[in-house]
């Protein structure tokens, strides 16, 4: 494992800091014209208006999104899986070993994880990232392309990791998003794998929603009493430092997140500035969007959250962000698995605004009041 | 239109409450054994133990309906739509001009409504059955197979049908379950459409879950205040005269109700005595469900709520059944399209325990504190 480094200097940090402000500050806006064509045409298919509820306003903001009206079906969804070790799960804040990030890894790559089986069911693809795993996994083909290190510095005690290796994060998330941007991916799911990493993600939204510590601890993986509370002493010793840090994004990350999670931000900033719809998962990914949503603001108008996770944290970072996760289950897994539970939600959203028949097509009578346009 | 029949005498009445008496006390109930299994092998799929939340419940539901574990994944889904018109919508409760009834079963046997497209997305296949439209459908195949008559009386001034028409009708709902289950469907989705059929089913729900007038009755369609009003001024003249029938259920259906509901009590009713899995979608069906309920009340093992319409009534009578909805994306559109929003949520409880892999399978650890078996 690679020694966490004093931070860079003031000039590189400028730099780096200065390049996000300004991508953040040109992020595109969903596309008004569209959205306007979908709401119209929303008016004349053959149902009561509104009748579709919020699959309406799905369907409105996916042709945003898109830049066209009717929106095209979704089919070609990429899961993204950003796996890293945690240093703080050292401290006996989960309660599986963290072995097991690396043999999750494995599990995603043989195709047997959760992420795998939903990802199939709903005509998904699945990549895996290895940004920070405590294990060689020079083995599997790509999975260690961007990696940064191994594991964390333990944030109970000290910083995640250097402000060079968070910058090297960032950008490691831009260029994935970029690169699945670049294969055709016309909806991009962040998941997320590591042994600890709800520790560092609880500590974010507790940094940048100004939280009590303890109404945003969760029991992660299924932690007991003794283990919650060393989790909430971790989180306030992470907190305090970071709350020093929080006038630069990247400090932050540096300070109490790590590669994974900040290689997350990168991603949905970027995904925003590609113009292409991302579906949130859990409270690991809410974090990173917390961070891209500092970075720039518009990037939350191409965000959709798929789920709400039991972690209150997440809870927590959906209402900073405005969000209304589309179904509620009661999952803590992580990967990206309640993004895809939720996207049926979506392509259902997307298929009736486009295949539905018009009244004028099915020669059925509108309203008796206000009689629309086919009347 | 066929006149509304004074009753039929006591003789006939007793034999067929007894037939369904019956019917309802040798419901079957869900494979215990096969529950107990799925319990056992998700306590070994490589994520943390209740990771997956609601779908862990929905999984060991499914593997009880079908009898085995792990359970099979829904291939042959089928929606039955059951159309009628209703006498009451003359009376102004409606937004839409009755003919839109007859309208619309064309528009899905055209495949161009909310059901066709959202069925296409989720691999389910639609069946049209017309119950009592005020229209001759005889020149689409099938259609019409069961009509028992065109439209029914006004409730707000007189009963629906005659009790020896609410028989009729019930048992067509059997019928119907019968030749779908023979036919393969291993999960049923009853729909509605009807102008005016909300009133009937408010009506219902009013009468059998014991609600104030005014807790129950919506804007179906989208009404406005005069019409609302108009509206609870019948469900309050019909539940009145309702409120004499409630020995016995089939006299229920006869005054208040209608064919198409009556249709969809038997379905719902003869679904469990076949033991296929039913997902409920909005007021219309929920109404005919708590009929079925009071035939048998094992039925109600074999359902799952899909989806909570905006419909007061609806959220009243899941109350009643003890039944959770899977979403709540505020539909109102009935046609069982609430149901097919929320079935990739069974497909993807069935497909995440019958193909995650196990933690010995992946070579996972499993939990420090508590080591499960392969541990």
């Amino acid at each position: 494992m690679s020694e966490v480094q004093p931070d860079a200097g003031p000039d590189d940090e400028g730099s780096f800091t200065r390049e996000l402000d300004r991508l953040g500050r040109t992020l595109p806006l969903p596309d008004e014209a569209a959205q306007l064509a979908a709401l119209e045409r929303q008016l004349h298919l053959t149902k009561p208006t509104g009748a579709l509820g919020r699959l309406e306003d799905l369907s409105v903001w996916l042709a945003g999104v898109q830049g066209r009206c009717p929106p095209s079906p979704i089919t070609r969804p990429r899961v993204v899986v950003f796996a890293g070790d945690h240093g703080v799960a050292r401290s006996g804040v989960s309660a599986y070993p963290p072995e097991v990030t690396a043999q999750m890894v494995r599990n995603f790559v043989a195709g047997g994880a959760g992420v795998n089986v939903l990802a199939r069911l709903v005509g998904a693809s699945v990549r895996v990232v290895d940004m920070s795993v405590d294990a060689d996994l020079s083995d599997l083909p790509g999975v260690s392309d961007h990696k940064v290190r191994r594991s964390t510095g333990d944030i109970s005690v000290g910083p995640a990791m250097t402000r060079e290796e968070a910058e090297q994060s960032v950008r490691a998330g831009m260029a994935i998003a970029d690169e699945e941007v670049d294969a055709g991916a016309d909806l991009l799911v962040a998941g997320d794998m590591g042994i600890g990493n709800t520790t560092s993600a609880a500590t974010l939204v507790a940094l940048l929603t100004d939280a009590e510590v303890a109404t945003v601890v969760g029991r992660g993986t299924g932690i007991d009493d003794r283990a919650w509370m060393r989790k909430c002493a971790a989180v306030r010793d992470a907190t305090r430092r970071g709350r020093t840090r929080l006038a630069d994004m990247v400090d932050v990350l540096a300070e109490v997140a790590g590669p994974d999670i900040a290689a997350i931000s990168g991603f949905l900033l970027q995904a925003a500035a590609r113009r292409t719809p991302v579906l949130l998962d859990g409270v690991v990914v809410g974090s990173a969007a917390l961070v891209a949503h500092r970075l720039g603001y518009r990037s939350r108008q191409w965000w959709l959250a798929g789920h709400r996770s039991t972690e209150p944290a997440h809870t927590r970072a959906l209402e900073r962000l405005d969000l209304e996760p589309l179904v509620d289950f009661g999952l803590r897994l992580g990967e990206g698995t309640g993004a895809l539970v939720a996207l049926p939600v979506l392509q259902a959203a997307a298929a009736t605004l486009a295949e539905m028949a018009t009244f004028d097509e099915a020669g059925v009578s509108d309203r008796e009041e206000t009689p629309g346009p086919s009347a």
